[in-house]
């Protein structure tokens, strides 16, 4: 059994589920709540930061970029021609290109101000950081939120996937961002035809479904949320 | 030729540096301000962010975690014994999950805050965000440090380096942020001694001597920045 330590509004924790849905595998999930900073949690990943994956034989493996790494490196060839990360050193090279903007730019820019102000702020005791949103932040996020949609839609409109002919781990951690987002009832949908088109196929995925399930205490995700027809 | 968009206290391109000198590669280097927003490097590479590699041929890699994987695929095997990126999957968790620490961990609560705050904010027009350094978050920095440098201590306490029995990304990915702050004199040398001692080996190391010559216009590094006995 492979567990994976994830909080259902961490966009890397859900890129690993839709990467370990792929892998047609069914972590045991444990929701971490990373402000807490558990003693225990933080002895299984002194960074304290979902997610995190234990794999049978206990190898702990922390972070989206080296789970993805891990189970190519471990798993890679069993999926054959559709494997997630392509042959080709210079295709590799696109894939982690696009990972890199969506973990980390798309995140930063966006995800991460929205996740925080809307969400984490109501649960957060006030010393931690805890209160109301900053609404300048969430303002923000929303006006960045457009470019990145234009982008995936001239990336979408030029190929069958976000990274080339494949799917691969730059569909997933690109739409792991936006099922956040969407979550929060924040993605444009009208921006961009492309991208909307693009994220219906990716949100078909049976891979997708747990995503779909996610509901937390209190919080309600919006109508087009689970809805494959938005 | 190998060229290399870099800015010489942007601790991601001094990574690659390191990389590259390992290899016993010397790049050409092109020094790119990324807050001017050049077209030309946004051609290149659309997040607008050092480093950014191109290589012979054409192939444009960008960000410190592609451009050290790709070397790995490409040039890995090369190095024998040396290879920067060990053979087994445990191992490579390792050495990524300290590369993540340090690319994002230690850069975002430490050297991004003392370079933007410190140095870039004086290059930069004022409409982009320059002007006096906000000496909060210089102070945030330099407590933050502390923890990083005890945690370098005890890795290297333990291990000959820091991800294990031989160099690897992560020692050059630790060094290189370490290597930006010294530069503006703000490591704490006298936390950790094994934390001192292990940057004094990585500091000797004939792949460091190009950014132990670096200067900045009207910006000096302290005295012990180019001292290999600091």
């Amino acid at each position: 059994m492979i567990t994976l330590y994830h909080h259902p509004l961490c966009p890397h924790s859900r890129f690993v589920r839709l990467l370990l849905g792929e892998y047609g595998i069914t972590p045991e999930l444990i929701e971490e709540k990373t402000y807490e900073r558990r003693r225990e949690f933080l002895i299984l990943d002194p960074a304290g930061q979902t997610p995190v994956l234990v794999e049978q034989g206990g190898i702990v493996v922390p972070g989206a970029g080296p789970i993805a790494e891990y189970f190519d490196e471990t798993r890679g060839l069993a999926l054959g021609r559709h494997r997630l990360l392509p042959e080709d050193p210079a295709s590799r090279v696109e894939v982690r290109r696009l990972c890199d903007w969506f973990h980390q730019k798309f995140f930063h820019e966006v995800t991460n101000w929205l996740v925080t102000e809307k969400v984490y702020k109501r649960y957060m005791p006030r010393e931690r950081g805890g209160g109301a949103p900053e609404m300048e932040l969430v303002r923000a996020a929303r006006t960045n939120i457009r470019t990145h949609m234009r982008y995936i839609g001239y990336l979408a409109g030029g190929r069958k996937w976000l990274a080339g002919e494949q799917l691969s781990h730059a569909d997933l951690a690109a739409a792991a961002q936006l099922s956040c987002v969407d979550f929060l009832g924040d993605v444009p949908w009208e921006e961009n035809e492309t991208a909307k088109l693009w994220y219906a196929r990716v949100k078909s995925r049976p891979a997708f479904r747990s995503l779909l399930a996610d509901r937390l205490p209190g919080l309600s995700p919006t109508a087009v949320y689970a809805d494959l027809d938005f």
